[in-house]
């Protein structure tokens, strides 16, 4: 009598500039274990697939071997979800375009797929967080920049070309003094609500005022959303405006985002979110002076339900998961 | 023997304010013949769908009878395409809920869908039209107000209530000038690019300056977006002006609506593109100034291919030929 191997296990891999951090994680979302390597120390990318296969078979042998593992998800910068390739990653080693997903099939043996950060972001949450049971949904990633997936319908949306979701671009401000982006345009609502958008938020706000306020303490070039989170702790009243200015940009955009695909909820994740209600209250409020009326009511506001250093990999794990792959 | 019946037909209803017209359709969007009932003679919705039934029997009787025919769809103001039903239809004569698929379905023994016009729109232009082969793309109808159906993955977007798809409620200008809308915000996309908003900039545009203008022979408040079409024909250049505003709020929305879901075109109908190149040109060049490099030279932007008087049909009909359905 043959025994059917069930493959309840899935590898995560959160695929940063610096490291590489693989799990190995079951049905439930739990992290079996961790293996990191270097992001860095591989110029070529089969000799980073190699490092990755032989780092990672202490791991696989302690979970009964490969036969046990159904597929791997992979979130990395610049992936396309479509061809399974990273596409001129300016962060990372390898220049152009790198099929990383077939690499690590054949490396491995099982199904591989790759997805951007966000993206992988908003699968972990709907298979593992806040957002399980959840068909029509927005993640929103606050983190050095500003990061979104949609889901519609219980599904990523990927657009024609394997990059659509790039929310952090949508124009905030169309005036002459609105800020200058990454991308050359000027106004995105990534210069406001990223974590070097709340940093720049602190400084203009300490240049226009007079008011007393622990961040007077520090170098203006120098200071950090987590300064402005720690000045908030302690009842400083320009660091809860910064906050306040920051909710209210992004409770206007997403109001405006609720006309694409009527969410049932938006899920905020990021360092930025640890400031609670800080954020989240002026979000709550400028949504809702700002939504649609047929929305109004019905669309939850939440921050990400998993552990901030576990998200990355239980996203890129959940697309292992994916139904008829 | 046995003959199999291929059912080759599906019946679609354009259920206007005024009237309702049902068209007999193949599956090339040949309309077999058409047939007008009111949509205002019939306070009891019961008598409504008998008097369509009715008055459908001739037609039906030309093609074999309702046995050759597949599926009915219909396209109808705030009708939800998850429970069938009309919702609290401001221009219509029935009040509160109408399980208007329900009722069809019943008594002409098909299956039955319904959505609102815009969606419609894009699920024609799908089937029939310039979106034919597309998976992805956003349909904006400009009429009274501003529409939209937005397609992912081949699929309309109906997201979690029934109602996404509202970008004509997107905010374009949050200053104080912003214009007042109907929805009782500010600054809507709707308030600047549909037919009224057309009409709306030239009474602004004519007030502002004293340049010459054709339109200046017309009473300000009864200005049509007509009119403005029958002056820049002439050459008139306030008119000219005014489709140049209007276009370059379509382009700066379209810019950022390619953000959400990466499509490969957008599909403009109604009546403001029959100004062609006076409100395309515009657009063209209000889109490429301001859409995020990664999408740069990706999307098209299109005009509908479809008849304007058989678009609606047609676009009710397309959700007869649905998968599964």
């Amino acid at each position: 009598m043959e025994i059917e191997i069930e493959k309840s296990l899935v590898i995560g891999l959160d695929l940063g500039g610096t490291n590489s951090v693989f799990g190995i994680v079951d049905q439930r979302g739990n992290i079996k274990s961790q293996t990191v390597i270097s992001s860095t120390a591989y110029p070529d990318f089969d000799d980073y697939v190699k490092a990755s296969v032989d780092a990672l078979q202490p791991a696989l042998d302690a979970v009964g071997g490969i036969q046990n593992v159904r597929a791997m998800g992979i979130g990395a910068p610049n992936s396309n979800y479509y061809n399974g390739c990273i596409e001129n990653a300016a962060n990372l080693v390898w220049s152009g375009v790198v099929p990383i997903a077939e690499k690590f099939s054949e490396a491995l043996g099982i199904p591989c797929r790759v997805t951007n950060d966000a993206n992988a972001a908003a699968m972990g949450e709907m298979t593992y967080g806040v957002a399980r049971g959840m068909k029509n949904f927005i993640m929103i990633t606050l983190g050095t920049g500003v990061g979104s997936g949609i889901v519609c319908d219980g599904k990523i949306v990927y657009g024609s070309d394997g990059y659509a979701g790039e929310l952090g671009h949508v124009i905030m401000d169309r005036s002459e003094n609105a800020r200058d982006c990454g991308c050359g345009r000027k106004g995105c609502l990534e210069t406001y609500t990223s974590a070097t958008g709340v940093a720049r938020t602190a400084r203009e706000f300490l240049q226009r005022s007079t008011e007393e306020s622990l961040l007077r303490n520090l170098d203006p070039e120098k200071i950090t959303s987590f300064d402005v989170f720690q000045a908030v702790e302690k009842g400083d009243k320009i660091a809860a405006e910064i906050f306040e200015f920051t909710g209210t940009m992004l409770g206007r955009a997403c109001a405006d985002f609720t006309t694409f695909n009527s969410p049932e909820a938006f899920v905020f994740f990021g360092g930025l979110t640890k400031a609670g209600e800080y954020l989240m209250a002026p979000i709550r409020k400028a949504f809702d002076e700002n939504v649609l009326r047929n929305y109004r009511g019905k669309v939850k506001l939440l921050t990400s339900s998993l552990n901030g250093s576990e998200a990355a990999i239980l996203g890129a794990s959940a697309l292992g998961w994916e139904e008829g792959f």
